[in-house]
């Protein structure tokens, strides 16, 4: 490996990449380019943040806004296949990280930059999600992975080795649960959890009011959704941002979008995690009930063959591949009819789609109900059930000779 | 089509069952055996119904109790599949005609019928269930669906019908909502559940209570699980039938197991139901936590398509062919590692599994952690990075030239 | 059913669409146009077409050239998809009959037609083609399927039509096999074909050699393929019409792309048939042999599973459906690297692709070999390893437990 | 990691495993034992390997016989899946290595060994396909891959470092092709196909004839199969390794079962081989074929979904995992209608099914053709494509709104 002189460390402003910085110039005699990417995960770790990573040794420190992009760009795609990881995981951390990457990637040949560096531990899929975007969009830069390098193996060790190069640090000791947010979702992981036959506390959650202390008065929203995409909420025009964000607050009010998983990390282990996702459940329980209205039979199917093996690919770290595209085109052609109005009851930990209806619908009270119409004649039925069984029919006949 | 003689007919105890059997005397000049299948649609619906069926014209009238093998060959089977029709819809009607379907045809050979008659609408897609199941199992018989037929198109001319002919019948002339229930279920069709944008009101939900009614202090229940079958409630093991009994009226008594949904018919039209499987609800939530615990990433993917294919086949009636005893035996194979115990919480609609735990987990504290441990190395994870987006990388390498 | 006044009949010039002419206008008081399509089917389908539809009634005869449009809009991004029924059938029938309808309705919309007919019969797959797009284009014009309603059900019955309403014809009594042919391929069903031991006979197949007659000298062609189409064959940039006539006569020569197949019709019943596709085997190879060397692991297999279920779609004619143009899109998007250029052999009835490259291909002869390179290190796979059966290590750890 | 007392070697007698032992001796300080497995890669390799091995230092030289069961419980179950990697190549090399892995970790186990060895290089898929087999059966026993550690990196290395250990050695320096044979098929990488704008040449076939020396007079045979399975050839009953022996020999005079493939290694990598598996061509179409006789449009369909997904667990190692296993048992079902004959005609490189004929088939001559009979109406079909193209008709109708 040749020399490398300039890296962009992706900076979260946490203990670990403030670490990293010093480490990083220490152990690769190198420039450090401290890059935070905006994806929503709160004023409370932004504020000051280019301060810290100057004062942890890093030579500049950029932060980009990329709220707005990662939503739709990136969650408004991924929300049209009806990704969702192993029956539950609404993909919050899965989705943030190929627009970090790419963002940190842009930086880095702006900058000049030859070495990428990430935080993620070495028992992670983060590292995956990270390095893998990489190699697509940079495969030239070297990648610098310290947890998978390095020897601080502990939060006691990381917090000596700055103490002894005076960098200033406010992070705590002790820290139980390990967390990560963004404009999408919140997880937590580690503390109690780390046993699966204990309950999850208090502390395990974040966002969400607990369903037990929610209101006792349910509250609906109406939601707005044109080809695949929210447009509107509470008959307000929104960006999808904003959007998200409004129903953010409604769902956690209402202590919507709580999981608890074991899931399968894409390294071979096992993960538990409780994630929070209010506004995207809510998103998610729209979109799947215009789809109610709108698509037939076989394309139903589809779509959700598509969300089943589009959450492998996004969890997986694989957005910046032609299969991912593939599949999001595959989605985005499905979605083209997807267009509707719901009103969605939030009540206690629960989001109820009560009312839904839709220009395309393919539902027709006149069709459904008992009478005769133009459309479907009873008759019909007779010929289509037997065809329909006739390979049945067949093949029981053969058996009887 | 030569003369039929005798005809069974699957009957209910309704007002179209009951019309149905003087109708076939009458134009096809035949004698009517009624069968009846209970599969735990409620003692109301029994009481008295050999005396009915008598009384309408059927020379005799076989019941059958079908509860615990419906419940053990049919939905723990289903169940082990994970099959979810169009995301939402635990298949309670679906899974019930081919066990009544099966025994009707039993009940015919034994009888020495030469025909079988179902009260089936011509829009729905019980026809096809029970016409899918005769074809596979007794394709000699000829098959009478009266609704095809006749021209009795509104409960006034049935009653008129009846009433002509002086059978006895208690059926009232309005009926708003049509039902259907076994033990697995209850639906309801109808009324302002036709226009899909009503909200439910009271008269849609039979068996649970509303979550807003539900009691304000959260409950809990434990299940074991032993290769993908609920085997114990609360530390009692139980008959297959007798455990989803109990979860039943656990889940009823706290609104679990309500959906509202738009689905797509076999027949190609739209309708809209209101389904309560509170038992069922929470046993799948059992089952699927313990296969988070036991499924590795790949086998718990393909669970889910095997369940997406199976929801599919059940639903369209198609189980007594060989392609869907193909995907039970795939999902029963992957079952043999689902035996765990579970802790589910019920409070307000909202049946959440709280704690798990299997000799058979994947999940280990030690692997999961921070922390080295013998079998998961830190520094693996860096070659498998480099292999598993090595095509990402020669693809972009390839593209630089 | 309202009066139908104006159809437009699907002509072919043979026996049957000559006496639906008559048919029509004495079964339905109706003026019938006659529409003949062009897709390649030969000269002597077409030459006088016009004066022979004239003579059996018709008030008019349209002739449209579809050939180019066939092969550019339905053929080529078919192939993108990899679409081969039941594992062998390149669907050249299928292809054919939605670019038919659509032109069909054009002309009926154009002529201010109320209804469209066509010659299929009852127990084939084409009057669902036809029938499935005439529902997705125009539902709002009657359809006529003469099969399914006249008593005319043998060619003497109607030749003796034809003779007594002094309608000229050329058809003979004795016809052993029936044929449909297009620019793709050319079918034969009947004969000795009926008895599946039958092995097929020199009558079974129209435009291929007998491999065994088949030159003893190889031939090799070049095909150059742009995402995903076949754009330039030996050396020379050509149309696609013109491209799969050019290898149509080169693969007919040598005797490539028959097959014999007893495959499941959509109508529940099962057919044999020897079909004969020379140009369009070639083309197949080509693609996917450029595949073989641009498209990932996980790519190839997707494209794959596209290809499954397009064929099947294709097949049951679901072209102009949303499900069917979703998974174009997928095909297309992944398609866009499938560049570049392969030698195929012919000979004895096989072609087989020899040399191969591609400017996209993932392929490197430094990393598939021995020796050690930048972008693979052999220590990598250590790590891989050990992540990638991590599951079975624990799963086997806990077994011993 | 602890001191390795005894090592099992999967020992070939080839260069790189007879420089293994030394290496292992010198490096580990251990016992190394050598375990030969006669998967039917010939009698020149197995001729005197005991000897070799000794000579080489290996302390003990066991020879396990797996023919027979290989081709009955690896490759039969493997058939009816109906896997073929990437649409071509037939999982030779990768059928063998689960049964020569188990024997492998069970000798181990009986000779009290605490660690595994093999030789497969550090770029291919064997080392995984080992490792992953290993890890699934005996995941306590240390794996030991000496080409992912030492440095001897190049025949001559490998031939010096015998040399200066007195070791007799027959390899000759020059080796252009690597080669890799079983009962099921031989397989060629290296020389001229490193560059995929090659031609194979004679050098890169092994078994077979070339198509255009094989016999100008087509051969049939006739296979017979019961429940998915060959069980007689010729009118001869034979054991599964006896026919496949026999097909390898009827198949290899005229050329049948070349393939020249670039494929997707499970490593992130491609590769070019040839391969050749006259028997199993022959063995697949003859399944194939009865398949197409019995098995109806939706199984079929997910026979070959089946057999896409196995063939990629196959081919990445994975057979003892749950997920393989039920995959087999799925397959296993449905091939139990899969009973029948063919004969399968044989020239120059192709195997051609020209008569099939089956108890169970579901083609029947009395349906399929254009008369009338009891079970196919032409009426029926008429209410079938109403009710199939129901939801395209809905959604036209809407888009005319």
């Amino acid at each position: 490996m040749s020399k490398i002189n300039k890296v962009v460390l992706a900076y979260s402003g946490g203990l670990d990449t403030s670490a990293i910085i010093p480490w990083l110039k220490e152990n690769y005699d190198c420039e450090v380019i401290a890059f935070v990417a905006d994806v929503g995960q709160g004023e409370e770790e932004l504020v000051g943040i280019e301060a810290k990573a100057l004062a942890s040794g890093a030579s500049a420190c950029y932060v980009a806004d990329l709220k707005e992009e990662m939503v739709k760009d990136y969650i408004y795609p991924s929300l049209k296949t009806g990704a969702i990881y192993e029956g539950k995981y609404l993909l919050g951390t899965s989705m943030a990280r190929p627009i970090i990457a790419k963002a940190q990637v842009e930086c880095a040949l702006e900058v000049g930059a030859d070495a990428l560096c990430h935080g993620c531990t070495g028992k992670g899929n983060d590292q995956v999600r990270f390095e893998g975007a990489f190699a697509a969009l940079a495969p030239q830069l070297t990648v610098i992975a310290p947890w998978r390098e390095w020897n601080l193996r502990s939060r006691e060790a990381l917090l000596d080795y700055l103490a002894e190069r005076d960098i200033p640090c406010t992070a705590s000791l002790e820290k139980i649960y390990s967390r990560d947010a963004n404009a999408w979702h919140v997880s937590t992981e580690g503390g109690v959890l780390e046993n699966t036959w204990n309950a999850p506390n208090d502390l395990c959650w974040v966002w969400t009011k607990d369903p037990q202390q929610a209101p006792d008065i349910a509250e609906t929203v109406s939601v707005l959704v044109e080809k695949g995409e929210v447009v509107a909420v509470d008959g307000e025009p929104m960006t999808p941002y904003n959007a998200l964000n409004y129903l953010n607050s409604k769902g956690a009010e209402h202590g919507i979008g709580r999981i608890d998983i074991v899931e399968n990390r894409l390294v071979g282990i096992k993960s538990r995690g409780c994630y929070e996702t209010p506004g995207g459940t809510i998103m998610m329980e729209a979109l799947r009930a215009v789809e109610q209205l709108v698509l037939d039979k076989e394309s139903f199917e589809f779509r959700q063959t598509i969300g089943l093996k589009a959450s492998h690919l996004i969890y997986d770290g694989r957005w910046f591949t032609p299969l991912c595209q593939s599949l999001l085109a595959a989605a985005d052609t499905l979605a083209q009819d997807v267009t509707g109005e719901v009103v969605i009851q939030l009540y206690k930990g629960q989001a109820t789609v009560i009312q839904k209806r839709s220009g395309n619908s393919l539902y027709s009270e006149e069709f459904a109900t008992f009478g005769e119409d133009d459309v479907y004649d009873h008759s019909h039925a007779g010929g289509f059930i037997r065809l329909y069984s006739l390979a049945s029919r067949i093949r029981a006949l053969n058996s009887q000779k």
